[in-house]
């Protein structure tokens, strides 16, 4: 086998990388920190954005589509945002390029420069505002409810396929309210439909919570994520939802009469997944043999392979083959059928579970006989030989089981690896030690969460919505403590 | 009513961008040359979207994503390539901005400067084209069948929403064959699926052919176009699609080993459509009212509007509305019910007029009693009253009659506005007053294709692939022609 992979347990970020590559999901292009995402990994990610667009339309949002470009000086306009997000970015200076008559090739027109730099967009907020400006004058105009799927460019130093990328493929939400509750309601809305995407489409349990200050938006008064844990014990922000208060609409003066007739400033939220979630895929579920995708998002749900000597048997095989594939796809099943005569079996056995494909079904000339065929799962690497006839029922029910198993392998090992710690002796060895979440009492400062930061590299993910009240004290300072609040390294 | 647009008669192109503005297509943006893609425009380039990319796919393509920006060499690599595109391009030279100590705000940071500029992407074969040099190595290799959609940028100094936008958003499909034969094939299937997609959805008639030498796409050997003919007798060039040759494959040394074991470049096609589309779409069947739009790429296809005075009336009315409904959404009839309380019928009529719906159903409570609705259609205006009884069928057909009518209409119009000329003064005389296709000999020279459009702006639209082949003289030039071409004056 020519595309083994590094194993996880020699090199966990050698083995995602080969996994990215191998696989055929991406690779990095000619522009530093720019990906190339091949036609299977984009496959994965038209199935995401297919559900996650769904699910933003039945939650009432409609699409639109805002400038790639926004004017240097609407960065400065919301104070906490510049910040955040105007320093590292791409800047458009030039608007031609010219002959070069000296050195052949071409060069910057100096005399084509912008009166006004431009920036690709890192985020479109400010143009967003700055539109919804001409949208809004009544409280009739509200809630604004849209959503942009869009490219966007933030210059990473360090980047890494998917996780960190300098341009990636994202959705942005950007919805205008009448008031604070209401703004408060979609925030939270918005992110149980990422928890809800995340749990029942990529499998992946996820932490809903509330980041602490240090970690918040630039721009947002209070920012809501959902957290994941990776086969590495590392955790990695899938999706957030930001409650922006009345920040942007005061920086670009958007104010509304209300049903009182008062002038008022609109309320915002704004939330955002991007191809970031391909990294989680990966990473909460494969293993050494390749991708382990669910079901749900798998562009291949079924692949079946012919084994035979002789043209005549693959003939006799493939005429059984298409009697299946007709009943897999009448239930909505995706199912593709390798007879190519290039590859050996054994070959597509071990290409197909480094693809991820959840179900792979072998009939040989013995099964023809018998009226069976093998079927092996890719979560489990487990085989069975069933009948064919009612084996697309059998092949629905396992797509289920298997989606829900892979869900509970990865919210077993979450639970396995999610640690309550009292004292910080406890807190660094877990730490260092098996890593994983960690549960714990935080004084609510700033400055001691930039401790533990700056001591151990761990963030403090979120404030769990779903934790208790609980009174404490903090692990770091001693300080007292109303919550236990979950800790990790962090992608 | 508020929204009344200026009539075409009047003023076509006021006409046109009074439609978009008002029916909530699209507006201008903050940034020179760039568009808002509002919720309802947006909504009909999904429809479009959905339709070609699965036009795209059963044709045997599959979607990727490539880099939005392409290092400055990359131009210069193919010769015709960088005379065309590298021009009028937005050029990054920046990664970085800094607090503008002096003045506030943020300015570029001088020492953040590129080594090479960026150009954000006027079209991606250079790209694309060095990431296939890594794809490919045999014939077993080939063909790869890649689509792109993404948001491309050409720096124009006029821009018209729709039309001509300095940022739009496309599809780029880029393939790559063993052989020019099938590369040629390529070519042509992509530019019938083109014209399938705009005479059976857009319900635009077009005229399928190949450009000229002056008006190939810069790196082409073939382009290949459908052209339509708008309401003001101008054409639009509605999408292209290019025999590459050999010209990126030996840019970017990208070479195979056939068959045969011989080391060949490899040959190439690409094709696209954007946005342009939709300005395509508006002007192509629109009317003094406001939209017209096709049932195949509406969003809504049904609006139902209540009459009523008393509330007890509006929830009878409701009551039988939501049995229609469910009939007509089982049919997959897309259908809004606008209960809404603030508006008047009329206001709702007019509005919905404007946002060009195909089919309306008023009820009013003479209606319930009778067991009827009132029709009317959008194409026509005409109104019926039917029978709520099997009214989804009803529907159904009508759905289908106005996706026909719309079609017809423009064929009609088409046939009426193509005239054969054999004489220059006949020439200018049509060009001047009716417009539209003029079908005239031509000399096959550039000479006489830029002598005729300095004196007339009109262009050589394309050399139609079905025109038959007959002797005649060139209209200008009065030199011997193998067959009529089609001008006109174009957007």
């Amino acid at each position: 086998m020519a595309k083994e992979l590094t194993p996880r347990s020699e090199n966990y970020s050698q083995w995602y990388q080969d996994l990215v590559i191998k696989a055929d999901l991406a690779e990095n292009s000619a522009v530093r920190g720019c990906m190339v995402i091949k036609p299977y990994g984009y496959a994965i990610w038209e199935k995401m954005q297919a559900e996650l667009d769904r699910m933003f339309k039945e939650t009432g949002h409609v699409n639109a589509y805002f400038p790639i470009f926004i004017p240097k000086s609407f960065f400065s306009k919301e104070a906490d945002h510049v910040e955040g997000f105007a320093k590292e970015c791409a800047v458009v200076t030039h608007y031609r390029l010219k002959n070069d008559a000296e050195n052949g090739g071409v060069v910057v027109d100096p005399e084509a420069k912008l009166e006004e730099e431009l920036i690709v967009r890192p985020t479109s907020e400010t143009i967003i505002w700055n539109t919804y400006k001409n949208w809004i004058h009544s409280y009739r105009d509200l809630p604004i409810l849209v959503n942009q799927w869009a490219n966007v460019v933030r210059w990473e130093m360090r980047t890494r396929l998917f996780l960190r990328t300098t341009e990636f493929l994202w959705q942005e939400g950007h919805t205008a309210h009448a008031t604070k509750k209401e703004a408060i309601e979609e925030t939270e809305k918005m992110l149980n439909v990422y928890a809800d995407f995340a749990e029942n489409y990529l499998a992946m349990p996820v932490v809903k919570g509330i980041k602490s200050a240090n970690e918040r938006f630039a721009g947002a008064l209070e920012t809501y994520s959902i957290e994941a844990l990776m086969q590495d014990g590392k955790a990695l922000q899938s999706g957030t939802s930001h409650f922006l208060g009345q920040n942007f609409a005061k920086a670009f003066d958007v104010k509304f009469t209300s049903r009182e007739e008062t002038e008022e400033y609109v309320w915002a939220s704004s939330w955002g997944v991007s191809t970031r979630l391909m990294g989680a895929l990966i990473m909460a579920h494969s293993d050494d043999n390749g991708l382990v995708l669910p079901p749900k998002l798998a562009p291949i749900q079924v692949i079946i392979v012919p084994i035979y000597k002789k043209m005549e048997e693959l003939a006799e095989i493939s005429e059984k083959v298409k009697e299946i594939t007709t009943k897999l796809k009448t239930k909505g099943i995706t199912v593709k059928y390798d007879d190519n005569d290039n590859r050996k079996p054994g070959w597509k056995f071990a290409e197909y579970e480094l693809k991820g494909v959840p179900v792979r079904l072998a009939m040989g000339p013995r099964d023809l006989l018998n009226g069976t065929v093998e079927i092996a799962r890719r979560d489990t690497l487990e085989k069975t030989v069933v009948e064919t006839e009612g084996v697309e029922t059998y092949i629905e029910n396992l797509l289920s089981e298997i989606q829900n198993n892979i869900f509970k392998k990865a919210l077993d090992f979450r639970t396995a690896n999610t640690t309550e710690v009292d004292t910080w002796d406890e807190f660094r060895e877990v730490l260092k030690g098996k890593g994983g979440f960690i549960l714990a009492h935080w004084d609510g400062t700033s400055e001691t969460e930039e401790a533990i930061k700056a001591e151990t590299k761990a963030t403090i993910r979120c404030i769990p919505l779903e934790s208790e009240e609980k009174e404490g004290l903090c692990v770091y300072s001693g300080k007292p403590s109303k919550r236990r609040v979950l800790f990790a390294l962090a992608y």
